[in-house]
């Protein structure tokens, strides 16, 4: 069959610490024949404007469209801090995601068994908890025009940004948050403020279409951001599934992850539409960011890196045996005792990135 | 000296009920002679709908501006939840923000300590927490146009909002909230998505030039709204004033407020520039909505309102000993050990709306 064409692209901060690991996976994997990966590294974000002097160069765009699949690790960092906004690191994963069509960005938030003490919730608040996050990532006030900060005739600066959904949008968006909700509880809370915005007016009503006409087994609950942060921060189990634009998906999906107190271990996906050929253009990438304080120490928590390849070999490749092995090897060892610095608690045995890697590698 | 003029609006679900608790300790200062208010009361939201219409009749909107100070309850109910946009009884606390020049609405997120273990938060990491939000509220993403939804020429809908900041509109709420922060822990927590909106970059932008130009005193930090919302959720005692658009401001101060584990407590004021009379537009609300569900039970919490009208006391009228009186009052009730059911726990003496209101005004 043909190889397995994968694109790594470990970005800034930890990324490229975390990234090691993995590469040990995907070399161990190679070693056992289960399967062969066609392996290539680009530069993202600040390291590729140190390079190229652009955060995400047109060969990355090229050799991410031309991949089967993209493991992202982060981007950003103080040293590219007072760029110009046309050059900021964040452009990286902003440009993958526009040029690539990656629509729906799937976030878990998830708690797993020996970490529930890590969580600032009362441990039976969060224990067992398992929200999904579905997140619009190519429209909404992160894209639309007209966008830019002008000087008006009194000669004062204007800054303006655009909230922009199309029906269309929604819906496709809608779809795959659907689709996880019936594969799940068949439970799907929808997120806007349509009490203040307009195309939240649009995004419930088209939300609430799409649920009729094509979910009638799903039930769909339409709840305001601000409530949801709300309920979030109180009674996290009461979700499931939630579904929200580019904005509120981008904080409500951070504050759900934090509330896991596991951020190190979170793994994301962003997936495009199915093409005609069948191909699917995905990214995965971790939840935590560049952690430039901790960057290059070797303390850095590997796992969400981990479980972000796991995801991608289930989502992208079908190889769902695979991935499960590499999350079963992750739980044991946190069951284990062993803790990053940013998942420690008393009792348990403190490593740094490599020994954790290792560590899942001997799981394997 | 002349009378201290009160434009009453109690609202829908539970405000009327609420309300009535904060009539009787009026009643309580009147007969005292401490103090004589002239209290009017009006109608707005569905409640003004039902009698005139609209939810905010213009009739409202001219006492509110007469008016030295206005004590509103809450808005909103299934009721009303299928009426056109603009119908809906949210409009009635909207108009009235914009119409007065309401800016600068400050929400405080407290813990009082005999209520630490009513949070999701592990006590320790809330017991003593005192933070206060300060959110711009007649700009940003709630009234900029364009905004609505259109058919495109495909024959889509089309939702539109427009983010739009002036920097004079940044400027006077960065002041107020610098002007907190120099009170308090000097100490202030700007807080925008910089790296993706226009609108974010010129709000760190002024934030920094006015707090560098004027109160040089004051620590300064700049945070993307998702990071704040990870730190609240983890670390909120990290904060003491944070700082947001009308719309960050808005689920990240319900954010915090649920946090505290007693929304039912805490109370708002939301302020309009000081005129050249003196005078100040004032309107004092809850944190917590209409509470369709347990409307008319007897049972919704009263504090939040009573605390409203504390605040009212003290930064209308200059009244800080009755404002703390009031505080304290409420303050013994609690460590009594009564509890309305939203913060009730095991071994507490549960009560109702009116109990609840009585035993603050015995304490008075
Ligand atoms: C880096 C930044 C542009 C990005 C976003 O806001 O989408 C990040 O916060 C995320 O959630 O992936
Ligand atoms: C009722 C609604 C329009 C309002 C808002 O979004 O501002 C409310 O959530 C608030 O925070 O006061």
């Amino acid at each position: 069959p043909a190889n397995k064409k994968l694109l790594i692209l470990p970005g800034d901060g930890i990324g490229p610490e975390v990234m090691r690991e993995v590469r040990r996976i995907i070399d161990w994997m190679d070693r056992r024949r289960s399967v062969t990966f066609e392996v290539k590294e680009g530069v993202v974000g600040g390291a590729a404007l140190d390079a190229t002097g652009s955060p995400c160069p047109d060969e990355t765009v090229a050799a991410a469209a031309e991949a089967d699949a993209v493991l992202f690790g982060s981007v950003g960092g103080p040293k590219w801090d007072s760029l110009p906004f046309d050059q900021r690191p964040e452009l990286g994963i902003l440009r993958l995601r526009k040029d690539l069509g990656l629509f729906a960005n799937l976030r878990p938030a998830v708690v797993l068994d020996p970490l529930a003490d890590a969580s600032a919730l009362r441990p039976e608040l969060v224990r067992g908890l398992d929200i999904m996050i579905v997140r619009e990532t190519t429209g909404g006030i992160y894209f639309g025009e007209p966008r830019g900060i002008h000087v008006n005739e009194q000669g004062r600066r204007v800054g303006i940004d655009t909230e922009i959904y199309s029906e269309d949008e929604i819906a496709r968006v809608a779809r795959v948050a659907f689709d996880i909700a019936r594969k799940r509880s068949r439970k799907l809370t929808s997120v806007e403020k349509a009490n203040v915005m307009q195309s939240g007016r649009l995004w419930r009503a088209v939300v609430g279409e799409v649920g009729a006409a094509e979910y009638p087994d799903v039930e769909l609950q339409h709840m305001y951001a601000d409530n949801c942060a709300m309920q979030l921060a109180s009674r996290p189990k009461q979700f499931d599934v939630i579904l929200g634009g580019n904005l509120f998906g981008d904080v409500l999906s951070d504050l759900a992850a934090a509330l896991t107190g596991s951020l190190g271990m979170l793994p994301s996906a962003t997936l495009g539409a199915v093409q005609p050929s069948g191909k699917r253009h995905a990214l995965y990438e971790p939840i935590h960011g560049s952690a430039p304080d901790i960057a290059g120490k070797g303390v850095a928590n590997p796992c969400a890196q981990i479980l972000s390849f796991a995801m991608l070999l289930r989502l992208s490749f079908g190889m769902d045996e695979d991935a499960k092995l590499i999350e079963t090897a992750v739980e044991k060892v946190l069951a284990g005792g062993l803790r990053t610095a940013d998942i420690m608690s008393t009792g348990r045995a403190r490593v740094g990135t490599t020994v954790m890697g290792e560590a899942v590698l001997r799981e394997l």
